[in-house]
């Protein structure tokens, strides 16, 4: 037997959302539990991807099953196709297992012809509308499916409400139409060399396929992309009979939620217009009545549709979104859908439903997108002046927020000015490292260049500083101290605003809001910790950023890196020491400067996570990064270090590296210097001894070595660190419950995992990169070539956001499998930047992981998709 | 039962190298065999791993082995250590299972103690034998063993000489040893806080550990990581009774081979000294006489020794290299081992054993070291010549041979010198793409910079050039056309010869010998073909290397890149304007400039390769390679195409990357311009097409997509090409026999190379790419630091230069497993660097690729080496 491609919607139901789409699925599901649905036909997923399997071309197999479908449904509704009394009209629909609303195609009235036109003016008794009805028809049709331009329809309605001497389309008559009716079939056959399609069966099989084709229109494509929808998904095709609401006061159409998708109050929430079709609602012409009101003017009718929502919401368990229509005082219901709402209406919803026993404490950790608890924990734009505001440009929403001040174009000056009082906006070609101190001091960042995982976009999103990065249509002169948009020029101190969320640019001022923690959200919070399997840790280098993560619900730091706290200040001149050092001793004098600032760091750090885990990871980045490049700065630091410029700018040009991401970086650094290991080990230790003897605190540091490609390496260092911690514990007299692991970020290490076991008492898994090195992509350079690779369908994620599974996800397999063959106990974690992505978190959930580690503002989303991901598996 | 640590001669045998070291195998090989051999024992190389494992100390169940041991072997030789008749003495030898000549450390006469060396005086006769023994043995001792510096001895020596008016060591009598023992004894005293030790026992075992320890003296360490000998081994200690050669004119001390080590002519070779120990053999005091002419000194001994030497080549079936010592009128067998010889002699041996019927084709094959005939396909310095030079500085041996010629500093002035008919060394800091013609014209490349697989290496090698690389005791300046050593300032002009199989440089003109293939070197490569499973290809990008490459035996191309072509005076600027091109339509316009010159460049490669298979890579380095740096470069280019200055630096700047290894390159061009691939591919077709109808050659071009992680990637790419292809035919109604396929380099591709394969058709592997992102090392920086990776023993051999089969290898036997699983006749190959590392074809044989693809000059490498990995498995 065949495949079946088409199914009434009494045939199918709310299960079979992959096969009929969200839309078709919920038709099918509203026909079954009895409400008024106008009877119609589905065309399934199966048959959009056989549409392209067949090289865009839809077989005859599934034209007849069409075929057949549409003579039945005739059938169930006792109408015919071009009938010149009861003419038959359809919509067709695009419909697919996500939503993407607006992305594809469709078409209504179709079934129209020159008959069923005559047929629909005498049933509604309104030529008007009937002409009006068969003009767009052919126009939509026309821009749909055979893609003549909307404008040259245009052009023609101008010329015939000019030749009328009529201004507005409501003003024209129904002979108006008529003739504009026949200039458009005119203009169909001009275009296309043939006449308008009289056939309904026609007509169809094109609308069809024009929805199976607009699955890949560019649009489509990127929405998909950004929503992390497959490719090879396909769009199911809903084709289901007209019903009308424009056909006198007793008829109408309206949009309603069943609890208010703004803030989540229980309380029916909608908008309806009496005797118009529902483009009407949505085009904005005519204001459309609070639902409310029907109550008044249609009582029935609105207890009816009250019944049905509370029905449908029931049924779903979750507030719904749903579209009807009242044709002479009937009501029908056309779509309903589980409704978008906002954060706090998500978590209010979420929390009473379970308060109301419609569902259970999981089905509500469930029904919470983690990705869009991000709005609740940043600032944000007043609404109404966000919505008079118009963007300047628009770059990456790299970290989420909103943020306004005054512009400033180096990290010294922002600094300067933030110390002044000054709210500073921080705006940049690029970050780097040295700009640290400016970042911090900074309300909001933007640069011009860079992707989501470029400097200033990690150190961002880690911070909690509202950011919008690779911002291409600005131009910033930095030396110039000019940020010029295609209209204007900003200059330092200018005003500007920033929205990470959205990624947009403004030239003004606009008030911002501070975000609002309802009592939902501790308990939905409490609840997603009750579930959860995984530990969730955050990745902070200040006791400022382990407090706000303490703050979020963290349980210890999966990642302090420090070689942040080189940059300040007072610490970059003995780094910068340390590295042009001519021998050991040299080294030696500069890493006993560090020591005490180090230790400081690490002590502020431990007495904010008191008995928590605190992960310190050893110095990782190329030393080049600390040393100036400018000849002007070489020779300031020259004078400094008593060098002479040509000596140190020799040893910054003999540190430059082709590829300093493959470079002498991690814990190669410690291989040739051991000193700086010890260094850093005799920081992390001797804090600890302090804290614990003067707070009583248990501290619990764990060392982490970068970078580790072979075991024996990791052994070189880790006897280094092991030395210098026993070493100050029997000085000190005093026991520390201390660690070492690894990061497991490059290949081979997750090859030879179980050797590296042997020595490592955790794994961090580092996925950035990992992702880089088994990709072979450099992310500060990828997001030069990635958007060819979105737009020719060949990446769907961008594999810095989210964990690539097929790939390095098989890798993380091997390296959990192994490491666990060698150490059964051995603790594993993440600190990638993935460690706060929703879907990379249950990954790491059913690899075993014991903890993510992600930015502190990411944590309460860690908490929740943890949850997900246990309650899921 | 506990382990058997100790082995007396007569308990072992040569199949025990690993247990017992070379020297304790064939020690007691040679007594099972019947010769003469002063008798001991051997403790294992288990027991100096075990050593190490007890935190270096020998475990008092060695210890009760050895000292059972000695019993026995004072009972078997019959005589007693401290006796004042007979004393006792042995030399204590380290051996390990590889030879390290040399680098470990060595005691003789142990057993000597104030009665012993009476004893020995009294039955050599010869007090002042005896004592320059015994000061030699406290010297040796304490130098070895307590680590007490030699020069303190020497002063002693000094003063004593001084005291009696001597010069020559040889002028001291009996009576001054004497006092010089006691002073040495005093020293050893004053030192250590304890009397020289008398007991043997304790001697002994001091002296075993020593050698233990010696194992892992830095010279041993550096020589391991030379010669691939992996850490862990350890090595044996050999215990044996001393005889003396030095007891008269019916004693005497030599060595000999069995063959003419230097020619290979098969005839005893050799040299012996009458009345002296072995250390005069080597010491070169007295002229040693050649080993003829012990025939006529001593008839018996000469025809007993022949006789051995017979025998023992015919037991090892292969050249031996012996030392025997005469005591008294008896011959002793003191060592044997394989002989070292010369590569021309090594081919000679070689094939003479198998004419001799004394070893199989196969033995032949496994005979040569196949990196040794590298030495057999390149010019060399003459001996004379080059004995009597001094290098001036010493750099790594990047690529063989020997060239001399007059200084040159930029790749311009090279090639016009060259042109001028000079003989042409180019001195760069480091190379680049854009030095390719100066490359080609030089005789000879020095480089300061980068390592052996840096470019400069890489392409030396392909081309088969001489190259010294990262000669970093030697400051080049380009700007002031200097290179400074230490010594002396050379300039423009001046003479400089390299020797790039010894990483030598030399300051002038040493005259060259081309090579000169024997007979014997075509047999053996015919034998090699016999038994070989793999193809061997070559890596060759131009007619003349392709040539080359077919004269030393290659069987078809594995990589032809493309891009070299690019390089060239006449085509680099039609390049360039593809590069800044600003829309699609000036991009092909470039492109139709370059299409007949690529064209003609594989018309060429294919007329000399005829029916062979060539594969052919699409462009794969990143854009900015082919584009200047300096600002007067850009402004000439500038004006060349038309565009102001800042266009252009702007073009540069945005094409930019900070770390391009891991950039816009590889088939991700295609990806976004897949108007190169089509360029290219219609070349590739074209070409063949037209050689197919000129000459009739079934022309077989492979199209190898490079830097491939993940299948849809390559789909797309691929498309273009079979699109092209196929057009490519039907134009031109030939039939061409093209593959399209990929190279496996990105990790991922490893991964999912199911995937992959149903779209490739060969896979290549890419192992210095993939070497790379898997060890996260970028090779032009890992130079820097790998250093301390050799020194801290965590690497044995550079991963650029011989596979990493635990890691590398791992996902290569992955990439092989799945390919297979998809596409069972896939072809598989490899084309990185290691594709003529012995060792690595080894392992490609055992993962059951298909060929191997090196440069020019492996080929014949290769083939051996294919040989013996076939004849092994």
């Amino acid at each position: 037997m065949s495949r079946k491609y088409v199914y009434h919607f009494s045939e199918g139901d709310a299960t079979m959302r992959d096969l009929l789409g969200g839309k078709g699925a919920n038709l099918a599901e509203m026909t079954n539990i009895g409400l008024p649905v106008p009877q119609g036909f589905t065309v399934t997923t199966e048959a959009c991807t056989r549409y392209y399997e067949d090289g865009q071309n839809i077989s005859q197999e599934i034209v007849n099953q069409i075929d057949e479908a549409l003579l039945k449904l005739e059938e169930i509704v006792d109408k015919k196709f071009g009938d010149l009394d009861n003419p038959f009209l359809v919509s067709v629909r695009s419909g697919s297992r996500a939503s993407m609303p607006g992305m594809m195609d469709t078409v209504l009235n179709l079934g129209l012809n020159d008959n069923a036109v005559e047929g629909l003016a005498k049933l509604t008794n309104n030529p008007r509308f009937a002409y009006d009805s068969y003009r767009r028809f052919i126009q939509m049709f026309s821009d749909v499916v055979v893609e003549i331009e909307k404008t040259k329809f245009d052009a023609i309605m101008d010329a015939v409400k000019e030749q009328n001497n009529i201004t507005e389309d409501s003003e024209m008559t129904a002979e108006n139409l008529k003739e504009l009716v026949k200039l458009y079939k005119d203009l169909y056959k001009e275009e296309k060399g043939e006449e308008f399609p009289q056939d309904a069966r026609k007509q169809l099989l094109a609308a069809v396929e024009a929805v199976f084709r607009s699955w890949n229109n560019p649009r489509a494509i990127v929405y998909r992309r950004m929503n992390d929808i497959p490719g090879d998904w396909g769009t199911a095709v809903n084709v289901q009979a007209m019903v009308f609401g424009n056909m006198g006061e007793d008829s109408g159409t309206g949009v309603a939620f069943t609890r208010n998708p703004a803030t989540g109050e229980n309380k029916l929430y909608g908008e309806y217009l009496i005797d118009a079709q529902g483009e009407d609602v949505v085009a904005g012409i005519r204001t459309p009545n609070p639902i409310d009101t029907l109550k008044e003017a249609m009582p029935e009718i609105y207890k009816q549709f009250a019944e049905y929502a509370l029905k449908l919401e029931k049924h779903y368990k979750d507030m719904q979104d749903m579209e009807f229509t009242i044709e002479r005082g009937k009501l029908y219901m056309l779509q309903t859908r589980s409704g978008k709402r906002t954060a706090a209406a998500a978590l209010k919803i979420a929390v009473d439903l379970v308060g109301e026993g419609l569902i259970t404490k999981e089905e509500a950790l469930l029904q919470i997108d983690p990705g869009q608890l991000d709005a609740l924990l940043h600032p944000a734009f007043e609404p109404k002046a966000l919505k008079a505001a118009i963007p300047i440009a628009k770059g990456l929403p790299a970290s989420p927020g909103a943020a306004t001040g005054h512009i400033y174009f180096t990290a010294d000056a922002a600094a300067e000015a933030a110390k002044g009082g000054q709210k500073v906006i921080l705006v940049r070609q690029e970050t780097s490292p040295e700009d640290i101190e400016g970042m911090y001091a900074a309300e909001g960042i933007l640069t011009s260049r860079g992707g989501m995982t470029s400097h200033a976009a990690v150190v961002a999103r880690g911070i909690g500083t509202c950011c919008v990065a690779g911002c291409s249509e600005i131009q910033i002169n930095e030396t110039n101290k000019t940020m010029v948009t295609s209209e204007k020029t900003y200059g330092e101190g200018d005003f500007i605003s920033l929205d990470g969320t959205a990624g947009n640019v403004y030239g003004e001022e606009l008030p911002t809001e501070d975000p609002q923690m309802t009592g939902d959200f501790a308990t939905l919070m409490g609840w997603a910790d009750e579930f959860r399997r995984m530990g969730i840790r955050t990745n902070a280098d200040t006791p400022r950023d382990a407090k706000q993560a303490l703050d979020f619900g963290a349980e210890g730091i999966g990642l302090c890196r420090t070689e942040h706290m080189f940059f300040e200040e007072d610490r970059i001149p003995a780094i910068r020491e340390m590295i042009v050092a001519r021998n050991e001793e040299e080294r030696r004098k500069a890493l006993s400067k560090l020591l005490p600032l180090q230790k400081a760091d690490f002590k502020g750090i431990y007495e904010v996570m008191e008995d928590r885990a605190v992960t310190i990871r050893l110095l990782d980045p190329p030393l080049h990064e600390f040393l100036p490049h400018g000849d002007a700065d070489i020779r300031a630091l020259a004078t400094d270090m008593g060098l002479t410029f040509d000596e140190l700018k020799g040893t910054i040009e003999g540190l430059q590296e082709a590829n300093p991401m493959l470079g002498h970086r991690g814990l190669r650094l410690a291989v040739t210097y051991p000193e700086i290991a010890e260094m850093q080990t005799r920081a992390i230790m001797e804090a600890a001894v302090e804290v614990i003897v003067e707070k009583g605190f248990n501290i619990l540091p764990e060392i982490m070595i970068p970078l580790v490609g072979e075991v024996k390496e990791l052994r070189y260092v880790k006897d280094v660190v092991v030395k210098t911690a026993e070493e100050v514990m029997k000085e000190k007299g005093v026991k520390v419950n201390y660690e070492v692991g690894t990061m497991i970020e490059v290949p081979r290490a997750t090859l030879l995992a179980d050797e590296i076991a042997t020595e490592a008492e955790f794994f961090s898994f580092g996925t950035n990169d990992l992702t880089q090195m088994t990709f072979g992509f450099s992310r500060d350079d990828a997001a030069k070539f990635l958007d060819d690779y979105y737009e020719k369908q060949i990446f769907e994620s961008d594999p810095f956001a989210r964990i690539d599974q097929k790939g390095v996800g098989k890798l993380m397999k091997m390296a959990v499998d192994l490491g666990k063959s060698a150490r059964p106990d051995i603790k594993l974690g993440i600190c990638g930047e993935h460690g706060g992505d929703p879907s990379s978190i249950e990954f790491c959930n059913s690899l075993g992981l014991d903890y993510v580690s992600c930015s502190p503002y990411r944590v309460p989303i860690a908490r929740l998709a943890a949850a997900q991901a246990a309650i899921r598996s």
